[in-house]
């Protein structure tokens, strides 16, 4: 049994109040917040720092690191395309590659589980085998036909070969495109594979008004509709992007298990609309944040989210407490825990949770003075300032150190798949 | 002579395309820009370094680090009235701290100049005595009768004691609240002032509903139409905020001289509205970029604000394409240095200008891979990306260490001003 001691840190345990006190693990799990006098085979001294649960960036596709600044300032018809030229090149291996360069990424902007939503899913799973973070994978399910049928199959197979390892993990969860991309026939078995596996459905949700439009167009239907038809919401889902719900949209959605991913970046750099956060939070969904993929956000800081999302609210509403630091802090945390349905496990730092957390150096000018933690952490803190990473009780990173990763060899990997591609 | 010599960089120079080549500083200029077979007295080898414009903070309050985290999520008028309970308290030499704070936190975060609005500008002149950046100081001057002409008379001094002090590295202008808090004669005088001084004038303009309907009330006049008729805008003018403009006040502010400093962050976070840049560019004014106070926007790191004023076009615009990378990255180094009058000297790396400039290492993994710079720096980059800071010939920050100044020496004293006042 390996066991680590955090010592005098500020703990932001994301589920009460902020106490001075040490931290415990042993093995993989949090087992004694409070004043510990223990040996431990590792010591940190965390006076005047923070710990707090690891970020949870519930939507993302990874891979598409490859595709950061390659489209940026266009039309959404014109991003799409430039990209969808590429994908179709993209290997298995080159996912690999992309995969570890965003968990290089993640880890240092103080991330520590992600929920994917891509292809060669696989190759994203041997990268979490790699670097040792916390994943759901979702193999992307679009189309009709064999198609559809052979995206169904292999996310079948990713569950069947990952769900579950790696000490837990790794999850698997099905992952249908959206809507407007999944006639019903795939969505319904989409849905009769998730309750198959009993596993969350993770889809692509009111992202855009052309979604909105087309939705109308096609079924005559809005994709609340489409989707309870269909009995979607029996199951778990994970609801990425949530951009245009109307009150008869929230109303559907009040008693869900899973909830809402908002990106907020992603969303105004696209130019796809602004969530109503507030509204949806006050009417008792679980709205937590993802970063989309590096094509829309550039970047996977889950901080410039939290600040993304808090201004955005702020300016939507024209007040300065449409949303607080402490709200937006809890998005990122706990509330991503509750949309992948893993907040037995993580998301709070609490006894008996896993050992999923980070630490952040206050003593630092663009830090100075602290009058409050939370507004600390979510309008001045940025990725950089993440100073040491646990997972699951690893060290994944030390003093901005990724442990055991070459990362000047996986950025060189990145860029020959940039110059073959391109 | 002292001479610096940059090899192999990205030039991104902002006024002509990017180029890899070498950049000469001699003494406090850029005397040469493209392939270099000199000796100089420091070489820097900035292979896969970007090496660009020093940014300009248009519109802040520095001294207000004091208030970091201080009154978040709160109303406009809380938040005043917390702010200004504990302002009565500052000393001179709280200011001085303060100032170094913050100017410790710009350099390392990539911006070169700043213009500030504030009292006690004289010691945060002190201040720039010691670290050596480039700043307008503006003596803020508020309210009517005998305590507007103290007021006056203290930016009169400022400006006979400070002007072009420091090789010119310090300006003076003339700072007025705002017209809501200016009644017409104190205007006035400092118009009169600022024509005697050849100063510009900096004001807080349009920045809330609540100003336009406070001079609707009061004046049964636009602010536009008030500071017309004062004969505002045949001075130079530095115009903060400017966030709700109509038709007729962007035709006014046409022809004049100087501009708006947009305040992407500040506005969002206090709920103050949200600035139509797009159509105010596309009409011909200058739009640069500023922070605000700590106190609003909690940082000033200034990649921050560029970000955020370039998502928010296009969240407001819905469309990826209201505005692009290099538009915003040009608001915030060579428009800036229109807006306060210094685009001669300063804003863009060309021959014969001053040597304030910025390097950047793109061989990260959250900046990897390169498609298009503008993109990676408006996007990806955060203020802990910036390597090296040159201002006026001067190395203040190399490798990330600010030169000549004990970062823990300026906190704790900060800490201990925190510690007395609150």
């Amino acid at each position: 049994m390996s066991s680590i001691l955090i010592k005098n840190a500020y703990i932001v345990n994301m589920v009460s109040p902020i106490s001075k006190a040490d931290l415990l693990i042993e093995d993989n799990r949090i087992v004694e917040i409070g004043i510990i006098e223990k040996e431990a085979d590792k010591v940190i001294d965390a006076t005047g720092k923070v710990v707090m649960p690891g970020m949870i960036n519930a939507h993302t596709h990874i891979a598409m690191s490859l595709f950061r600044g390659y489209s940026d300032d266009l039309e959404l018809m014109d991003w799409l395309q430039k990209v969808w030229k590429i994908e179709d090149l993209m290997t298995p291996e080159d996912v690999y590659w992309l995969s570890l360069l965003s968990m290089i990424e993640m880890v240092k902007s103080g991330t520590t589980t992600f929920c994917d939503h891509y292809f060669f899913e696989e190759k994203t799973a041997e990268a979490l085998t790699k670097l040792k973070m916390r994943g759901t994978l979702s193999r992307c399910i679009i189309g009709d036909g064999e198609a559809a049928d052979a995206r169904l199959k292999e996310a079948e197979e990713l569950y069947n070969e990952w769900h579950n390892r790696e000490n837990e993990r790794i999850k698997v969860c099905v992952g249908a495109h959206a809507t407007y991309t999944c006639p019903p026939e795939t969505i319904k078995k989409s849905l009769e594979l998730a309750k198959k596996l009993n596993a969350p459905l993770h889809i692509h949700y009111l992202e855009t008004l052309d979604e909105v439009n087309q939705m109308k167009e096609k079924y005559n239907k809005s994709t609340t509709e489409y989707l309870e038809e269909l009995n979607t919401f029996e199951n778990h889902v994970i609801l990425a992007h949530g951009v245009h719900l109307n009150d008869e949209d929230i109303n559907s959605l009040k008693h869900i298990k899973g909830g809402i991913v908002h990106n907020p970046i992603s969303n105004q750099k696209l130019g796809s609309g602004i969530a109503n956060i507030k509204k949806q939070r006050e009417n008792g969904l679980t709205v937590c944040l993802g970063t989309d993929g590096q094509g829309s956000t550039n970047t996977l800081d889950m901080f410039e989210e939290i600040k993304s999302a808090a201004y955005l609210q702020k300016a939507t509403y024209k007040s300065a407490t449409a949303i607080s630091a402490k709200d937006v802090l809890q998005m990122a945390t706990i509330d991503g825990a509750k949309v992948l349905g893993l907040e037995n496990e993580i998301g709070s730092l609490e006894v008996g949770k896993k050992a999923d957390l980070i630490i952040i150096d206050l003593n630092k000018p663009h830090l100075c003075p602290v009058h409050d933690i939370y507004s600390t952490l979510a309008y001045s803190v940025n990725g950089a300032d993440v100073e040491t990473v646990i997972v699951d009780g690893n060290v994944l990173m030390e003093n901005r150190v990724v442990l055991g990763i070459d990362e000047n060899e996986i950025m060189e990997k990145c860029n020959d798949i940039v110059k073959r591609l391109f």
